[in-house]
């Protein structure tokens, strides 16, 4: 049994995972490019293995095709942008990820580009570097309107974490209410324009679909406040990055947190943009959460060899969500 | 009457204070060099005020000499290191401060560069902006442990944040004992060499006194673990900053966030490390606290005009500690 090992860094600081693949007699290896992958190399690569653990790189149907022994796609992490669910489907592929494990680190990193972002700590640490000492006047959280688009596992730990600050304004919205929220004073349910319009930070928890998909434009960016920080730790393609960058050329928003790109490694214009505050994909890379994935995801593998009920299968919407097309 | 206002920016995001000046017919200046003044600056400036509105400039027993007509320093912020007390009250020159309106805004500073040194969101940061991509592994606030040396209103304050980062353990240390924090199953009183050799995460909440001067030489940082990270929001000196450099530049610590300096503004050799975020003395610098500051400052010189009781009158034990010697 071959298992082709996609993400990584992977079992860098754990060596759980390789244990458990190990103990389960799996032949693996280790994306040996030792970067994300494109849709051509991953065709290349994949030829005679059995199983794939995945990271964030397409597996779509041209993959599949030249996967014929493929039978399980283990995503270490939540989102299935990257996987043709309905290919995987069509060829009996078994989908499984570990949507849970991610969290409790994006939403401290997302945390962390919020309090960083109100008080231009990251571009006063690149002027101090260069000799410049100019002090920068900031917002507190408790000062300002914070819009949450998208309160699913992520979104939740963030407005859990800003509750111990003074419990902010918090604008919510998402496809479906949670009632969690629902009695809180300080938070108000409302429509995405309402959010862009008002807030002061405006933070991205959603997965990559059709829908979201360039969700947020010019027009959007336009409608924010001249002053409006935005962030997103989510997927890359949700902002529009080329009108990210225009309208922030132009002057308008006063910081941008971006961790996440269309194309990854990224390098492109936003590296030009002082205020913009840029990070490699490294919302789930704190070493608890990793590790967390990467046993799930190698747990879910070993349970697929030896005929055991997955318990990270991707539930039945989200190939819902793939049909109404991505 | 004249009032000469040394600390800069000064009612730069709210008009009040200026307003509250004019009200009261006092004819002030605001520091026209626009940047911390030093001692010879200040005793060429101050010679015939009668009320000072002070930053962290150094009003010393010279300056004081220079200043026959000054009756009242007014402190914006909390440090006294910089004011002469005992000089002061020699000549009966009355010293106000306003203790507890910065506290919110330097809490808020140090939680968000715990989350940054953590993640190595701010070496990411300055790769990404070089076209470098790199994810750099991290770790939780609740995985780690998280010394506290100083727990008045701003150590206070970070630690009632840190309780929403699900509780993670605090080794807290300081002159007196505070009973907010003595039963508290995650919070452990214990002396500083304990917190030096296990924190993950050391962060200084202290005023510069004759006690804490150079309080963390190199044989302190030597004590901590070789990837801990060190945090100064509170005033230059109290770690030396030469020894802070070369155990920098030797590979010791993982990082360090430093806001304060021994000489403002900053420009040394912590410059050229890139794991060292940088910030140019704005703990205190968000647009509620600061104008809280100005305004309550500006209130007492309105209070000694016309004769009433000083509300923030700087109390007994703060020239006790200047007695034991700065």
């Amino acid at each position: 049994m071959k298992a082709l090992i996609t993400t990584v860094p992977f079992a860098d600081k754990n060596r759980l995972p390789l244990d458990l693949l190990e103990g389960a007699h799996v032949d693996y290896t280790i994306n040996p490019l030792n970067k994300k992958l494109t849709e051509s190399e991953l065709v290349e690569m994949i030829t005679d293995f059995d199983v794939i653990i995945a990271g964030t790189e397409p597996i779509t149907e041209k993959v599949m095709e030249n996967a014929s022994n493929l039978k399980h796609i283990s995503r270490v992490g939540i989102g299935l942008d990257s996987v043709d669910l309905l290919a995987a489907r069509e060829r009996g592929i078994h989908v499984s990820y570990t949507p849970d494990a991610p969290a409790p680190a994006v939403a401290e990193l997302t945390i962390g580009a919020m309090l960083t972002l109100l008080r231009s700590t990251h571009v006063s640490n690149m002027q101090m570097h260069k000799g410049k000492w100019h002090r920068f006047f900031g917002r507190r959280l408790s000062e300002v309107t914070i819009g949450i688009i998208g309160v699913g596992r992520i979104g939740s730990s963030v407005i859990r974490h800003l509750e111990g600050f003074g419990n902010p304004k918090i604008l919510i919205n998402d496809v479906v209410m949670k009632h969690e929220f629902e009695n809180k004073s300080n938070i108000e349910w409302t429509n995405k324009e309402k959010i862009y319009q008002q807030a002061d930070i405006i933070s991205l928890h959603l997965p990559l679909t059709g829908q979201t998909k360039d969700m947020i434009k010019i027009n959007h960016l336009l409608l924010m406040k001249s002053d409006a920080i935005i962030i997103n730790t989510s997927r890359g393609g949700i902002i529009n990055e080329m009108d990210l960058c225009k309208v922030m050329y132009s002057g308008h928003l006063s910081g941008a947190a971006i961790d996440v790109f269309g194309h990854e490694p990224y390098d492109g214009p936003l590296k030009e943009i002082e205020r913009c505050l840029l990070t490699a994909h490294m919302g789930s890379m704190s070493i608890d959460c990793r590790a967390r994935m990467e046993i799930e995801a190698t747990e879910e593998v070993v349970r697929f060899l030896t005929n055991k009920e997955l318990e990270g299968r991707v539930p039945e919407e989200e190939y819902e969500v793939q049909k109404q097309g991505l």
